[in-house]
């Protein structure tokens, strides 16, 4: 039978998603979790493999899995000897042919940017402190060149080989204020939803974006990056620390 | 000349506010900031002495400075030296008898709660996971009962000798749903502002709030223990990782 799995993790502690020799990934926490239940090596298939120290609100996994133990059981025992900092919010039953990544429709991340002066504290793990002076409608209308169908092979990272680097970009969304209440603080947050995204492709993206707003790029620059595909008109890749990704649709 | 400066920590690794031989505290790290930059020992007075785990959004603290270097560039320099789980917001000149523990007029603290069946690995490090299911009308109509002048000497850590451990609470606000936007998630958020807090006197509150709303301790039990003064009526203290000093009022 195959799962469907749906998990939230702070990627602080671990070298990304995929599993890697002598390294925590979080990949690597589950199946072996799933090993210790079942004696067997299971493999567990992302959506998406996010980077070193990304965050996920809801990754989604699929895996095969044939023993008696129900998901809701699996889920708990799972959680029980996974890091804290990593869990597994649902397990569902998938069709046989459920593949996470492959079927996936579009995915969104969300990249928080602590703006003020003087960081908050309680974001230091999981935002970009950038407290240069942005300007913000200019940072929205550049965001939008980024939107539709392009090739973004100047935005990934060296290294990687690919059949294709053209995505749908189907919207970048800068939400200036958004506040936790709780904390009474506000994140400036950007916001970007695609068909797939290269290897740091939101990272180099923010990071141009934070360039253009701050004065230190031509906002051309993007559009040159886009029809040129040179790495030279991209800013340097924000920190994962800002980056989780959100929602993968299917 | 005197100083006040507001501060904001992450608790988590940090043995409380107050200065102790051999274990980190947040007291400890500014003083050696400022010794490390003067030369000399510097007293540094907190409004109140947040225990172990215990976070600060805004904690008030006063100090005595004779050096040249003015406040804002202080400021700089002490943020350059101590943990960046720590961070001076701000440092202004103060009156020479301004006292940040004895001029405070009241303080309020929050005590977050995570509901849900499945923490958010967001909010681990910040927030009390709490799933059994609570009665929010009974939680927000028992809190109620704590607000005004009583004796909370049953609500306050052993071996404490206080000359009087009478207090009096403005307000006990129950929010069911304070929702961060950027992670759309809701936390139950209990907030409380008072005269003062005797030690670990908020934590004994949530505690036994927590209790009745989950129907595991009888509503009157709240009334008996301020009347009695009995430890019996009251429950376990609420760990110290929901728990923010939110600011002082002067």
């Amino acid at each position: 039978m195959r799962y469907k799995a749906f998990i939230s993790y702070d990627g602080t502690d671990f070298y990304g998603w995929q599993e890697q020799v002598n390294f925590p990934t979080i990949q690597a926490e589950i199946q072996t979790a799933l090993k210790r239940i079942s004696g067997q090596c299971v493999g567990v298939t992302g959506a998406g493999r996010t980077d070193s120290g990304v965050h996920a609100i809801e990754q989604v996994a699929h895996f095969n899995w044939e023993h008696s133990l129900p998901p809701e059981r699996l889920r708990l025992a799972i959680n029980a000897i996974i890091p804290p900092t990593i869990r597994i919010l649902s397990i569902q039953e998938a069709s046989g042919d459920f593949h996470a990544r492959y079927d996936a429709r579009s995915k969104s991340y969300i990249y928080r940017i602590d703006t003020q002066r003087i960081y908050n504290p309680f974001y230091y793990r999981y935002s970009l402190h950038y407290s240069r002076k942005l300007d913000i409608p200019l940072l929205m209308k550049t965001a939008k060149i980024l939107e539709g169908e392009h090739d973004f092979v100047a935005f990934q990272a060296t290294g990687t080989e690919l059949v294709t680097t053209v995505r749908q970009i189907f919207r970048v969304e800068v939400i200036p204020d958004l506040k936790d209440p709780s904390l009474d603080y506000s994140l400036l947050c950007i916001r970007l939803e695609a068909t797939g995204f290269l290897r740091k492709m939101v990272r180099f993206m923010v990071g141009t974006l934070l360039e253009v707003a701050s004065g230190k790029r031509d906002p051309d620059d993007l559009m040159r990056a886009l029809e040129s595909g040179e790495r030279r008109y991209v800013g340097v890749p924000a920190p994962a620390r800002g980056l989780f990704l959100e929602k993968v649709q299917y």
